[in-house]
């Protein structure tokens, strides 16, 4: 049994830069993409994101092997447009018994109500607590996993009893503007246009994400942020 | 609690007809939509399916209210063109004590091994003993959420221990191409062009979804059955 | 021959309204759909456009019939996400001698160079000189399209003669959300977010499916409006 | 001016193979990816194929540079799934004098009526009528546009008179799902399973684009053809 609080994400293959960017909107153009420089690129770069002109991003492709809890891929998944995934499948193979706990800074008292409740950190002695809970629970809920498929029950149908803090794991494959467009939801800022209030796991994960644009697409990153994380 | 094999798929509004459908083709050809008939239209809709002519299929739409367990949403989500889905949101309110159990007829237990292990039936007996591990499963699991809960805990981080069996709540809305296309992988049948081995209860809630199908496009469905159900 | 600036867009089907947004949004949120009010919906509805919350705008659906030259289709059919359509094929037809001149009102005159350079109106004289213009070029090219398949010439290659300012027709389906995006893009106003710059035609037909939104999802129009036009 | 048959694909950048796709495959059975040989690939993606699972077949990425007229774009753009585009823009520049043209093995004439009429070849003697008159028609169309031009009428507007045999230029990427699905549907032959009948110049582009698949992912391309152009 393994509990853990490390969500995961790799970058296994990427092909595409800011000049691919850059490149591509000035087909557009038609003018010559030999002449321009590195300069020339970041303002380009920044008037596409000011005009909200979002083709030129997607000529480019990043592949992330992502491990974490099914509850957090619930939430990526819901992320249609120039994403593409493969998961790990409970019915053809045994899952693995991993499991997700909470870390020591992550806010788990909720207070008020309503669509966005406000979370707040409760005490360490809390942390502990939950996470002793939590424990058992995934215990039990192994063991009856387990007990199913000693008794010759499909994986398929054994899984029913795994919780939702089951770690999983995937291929995921987007674009710099799909990769923009979960971020503006995923990444809470008070500099942001938008006040999306992301779930702590998820946010976690994206910003790991974040990272990978910022090194892979560093001009592009910097326009997304100027322009208050605003997708193109 | 409640404990159920009871997945259900409602048709909340939808719009078009098989005469829609003949109607957007012809657009294409530019012929006088008035004139024609129900067999026109019946012969019609057979040459855009064998053709692969897939766009007038989707000047149409469906919004159904689906109940079914997480593991079930999890795979109808991974349809990703032609979908749009709102779920209920365990971060925003308590979950109901609803759980999938399996009824008398869905077979359990695993021949071979691979990616795709026969399921055969297993005895009265084991179906009453696995419901029996389930129920007692989903009970602590239950009792370990409302524990969280009383203590403050937020609901987000409370959902942790929640089984992928719990029921949930969708709207999800298609058109007869992508509803098409979610049958053409989730339905198996002797007859279909693919092999594609659904899980039992996707493919309980495929088959509620392509009557739908039958009562509101009679034709477009009797053109992808007689097609092989290859989704144009 | 006809020579004419009246591009065309008119509702053919619909389903769907605001509470039908409000009722997908509150599907996330467990609550009871029954009691509420439209004033509730229009608190909602802002809420979710200033979240950049889109999914439940998702569900609901436009069929639009539309007439205007090729150029302005040709920008249409960029808008991949959350549109169908079925065009007037001119493999399959003889095309109609139709032509698009341009109204009084409409700017003519380049300034400036770049990305978006400034028009300006001309003088009536010069409408008249340049509807003139296109008129001899526009009859010249039907000349050329009739006499090639007077040829027995194919009607797909004939066509390659006939101007991007052809009149054609398709059926256009959308909903809610990705009318939005394309009102965002193709929609210049002082007080919108962006500043994207359309070109005329297509804008002419955009303000067309504006008035659309507004009778038919008047909390949504306002909501987006309020938002500087910027879509969920 | 040009006149010329020349429809051009040229690969500018890609990531992924036959081994990719056979690991995200196996992301899904958990199995290790070390111990695969490429024998093991191929068999696994000709199971993918006739299994009709098309998700692994997504994480690889083609970017490429079409150089053609504007009715091949105009059906090209028709392509919303997995396709990313960005073309010469005729409001931000002066577009170039090149124009198709029919090559002498290209069947011209047409006979019988209906959605799919059966063309044959000319003789010698029409394909030069046949493109006399084009190039006549397409030298009065440019002069026509750069008489516009010249009394200051914008970019936007001069093209009106433009035809839509007039060369243009994009980038396009693509993965390689998105590519077979369109292969299916533009390339024609007696051992496919659809009798789609696609317009000969996008024919040629799509098999120009096949060759690049054959190329990059030999095994996918196989199994496709085996599969009767199916795409996954």
């Amino acid at each position: 049994m393994k509990f853990t609080s490390d969500i995961n994400v790799e970058l296994v293959q990427h092909t595409g830069s800011d000049a691919t960017i850059a490149a591509a909107a000035r087909v557009s153009t038609g003018l010559d993409m030999e002449e321009y420089t590195a300069e020339a690129d970041r303002g380009l770069i920044n008037y596409l994101m000011k005009k909200h002109h979002g083709s030129p991003f997607e000529h480019n492709s990043m592949t992330f092997r992502v491990s974490a809890p099914i509850f957090v891929l619930r939430e990526w998944h819901r992320h249609r447009v120039g994403w593409s995934y493969n998961e790990v499948s409970g019915r053809y193979k045994k899952l693995e018994p991993k499991f997700y706990t909470y870390p020591a800074d992550r806010p788990l008292v909720q207070s008020g109500t309503g669509a966005h409740p406000k979370l707040t950190a409760g005490t360490p002695l809390l942390t502990t607590k939950v996470n002793a809970v939590l424990a058992a629970d995934y215990s039990r809920a192994w063991s009856a996993y387990e007990d199913l498929l000693f008794r010759g029950v499909a994986n398929e149908v054994a899984r029913s009893v795994l919780p939702v803090a089951t770690f999983t794991e995937m291929y995921a494959t987007c674009n710099a503007r799909s990769l923009m467009s979960f971020l503006t939801l995923r990444i809470d800022h008070p500099d942001n246009f938008f006040d999306t209030k992301p779930q702590w796991e998820i946010e976690n994960a994206a910003k790991q994400m974040e990272q990978y644009l910022k090194e892979l697409f560093p001009e592009t990153w910097h326009a997304f942020v100027a322009n208050k994380r605003v997708a193109p």
